[in-house]
């Protein structure tokens, strides 16, 4: 595991360490195997590689969770992935699912809208959120005071994180298989993640590292380009991805995490990466206000 | 709050305690009230009557979440009782959601079949199990290591949990309020309920409350006889009862956790109460395997 003081770390020690914990908790907990949401994402990808190379390939399956509002170049890579990996996987299309409950009623139906509108219009939603609320739509999440709209956002896209959950868990629980979720440290300490959704899972191997330290990582073990280079993206409103959200880059994100844990003044953390120290300071909110939602789990 | 070493309470003393810890929850967390899926039962009932005493009957919203295989009489309690609580309620059925699943498949339909017949066969196929694994199924669901049968029973049952959640979660987050869990102390310890399903909750009045205290708090608070005296069901499956699954009588299985708690000798108990060693290990072995669900919430 990298030490909390540093971005470094030792691509191959880490490696080891993450699947000797995988192999040892499907010992522990005497499953068959484990079962990876896999979305086409680098966290996904990595996350089962890692779990082949613990388990071999017959011990892990793939499922592919998607619905009416998910890209098909992510639906794509996704089986582009099961194969490379040569694991067995199921296609599930959980858009019935959530019809049922009746979360499409909140957005306008998109059947007959080519991609790239609907790609067009949840940005600009986000962006006059952006506007709406100053420029974090994430910290208003996380306080939990937003008008209507922003509410209705959360509910549309927490209730599909929760559905994947739910169906994987029947899948696993079918199949006596460990659910392996994908949460990275990046996303568990700025609040990116849905309580009782991706953040419910049997066993998170990545979220003792931060999302640049994945990338490293995916590099080292030889994932494919197109999944490594790929916009991480959430994949629950149309095209938007993670930067989208966060409005700031990985990169830096990562290392202001990182110094804000060493205890770093605002001030120099600022003059490190760049930024100005309003931007330091709503990160330290996002890590502020999702503490309830850490402790929930 | 009881104090572990006793079953006694203060009724009057933990009814203000409790109130008063939903009003702070809902104001910490500024919602505007809180929404509890009503099952018709008595720890539902008394936790959403706590609610209406906490914070006024227009901030408490019923969520009445049957399916399939419910019992109508459950549903019609429900419906009984926010009518008595004098609150808003929405019936949501979520069969089609579950069929969307896939999870009907795993048991033969039933449209056909009058429900006495449906409760026969569930009670059937429990017994079955008890002879198969000894008498408790519920410590080799806790365990882990059953056959497919048992593991087709726990992902149909649990996926219906967790379906629950996800509707009461989007209906809580869709109107900002908080939803109010309904697990007791007894279910917790026993591992009665189902981690990211009843198990996952904002806030769950009822925890550090055994059920035959409850049971004092509902007649304390003056619920109506007909839901105080109905028997415990998780109503999951035709007509099961909670003492079908576990076997014990709560007032039994109450005194045993708490005498358990107090470290008292296994042969010590087993007299107190007048049942076998073997019975006392069981229930401490429920405790012991459950111990993984509770670090997962």
């Amino acid at each position: 595991m990298p030490t909390p003081r540093s971005l470094e770390i030792d691509n191959e020690k880490v490696y080891i360490t993450v699947v000797d914990a995988i192999r040892e908790e499907v010992y522990c907990q005497k499953r068959k195997g484990v079962v990876v949401g896999l979305s086409g994402g680098i966290d996904s990808t990595l996350t089962a590689k890692l779990a082949v190379d613990a388990l071999g390939k017959e011990a892990v399956k793939g499922l592919l969770l998607f619905e009416r509002d998910s890209l098909r170049t992510h639906e794509n890579d996704a089986i582009f992935v099961a194969h490379w990996l040569g694991i067995d996987y199921q296609k599930k299309d959980t858009t019935s699912v959530l019809r049922a409950i009746g979360v499409y009623k909140l957005f306008p139906p998109v059947f007959w809208v080519p991609s790239h509108y609907q790609e067009k219009y949840a940005r600009k939603k986000l962006e006059k959120m952006k506007i709406r609320f100053g420029r974090s739509p994430l910290l208003e999440i996380l306080i939990g005071d937003g008008d209507e709209e922003l509410r209705k956002s959360i509910a549309y896209v927490r209730v599909k994180n929760r559905i994947r959950m739910a169906v994987l868990y029947f899948f696993a629980e079918l199949n006596n298989l460990l659910v392996l979720g994908t949460i990275n440290k990046t996303e568990w300490l700025t609040g990116l993640f849905v309580p009782y959704g991706d953040g419910a899972a049997d066993f998170m191997p990545l979220k003792h590292l931060y999302k640049t330290q994945i990338i490293k990582l995916a590099k080292f073990s030889n994932l494919p380009e197109r999944i490594i280079n790929k916009p991480p993206s959430p994949d629950l409103a149309p095209g938007i991805t993670d930067e989208d959200i966060l409005g700031i880059p990985y990169e830096k994100l990562d290392l202001i995490l990182c110094l804000l844990e060493e205890n770093t003044p605002v001030a120099e953390i600022a003059s490190r990466v760049g930024m100005e120290e309003r931007e330091i300071v709503l990160v330290q909110e996002w890590v502020k206000y999702s503490e309830k939602l850490r402790k929930m789990i």
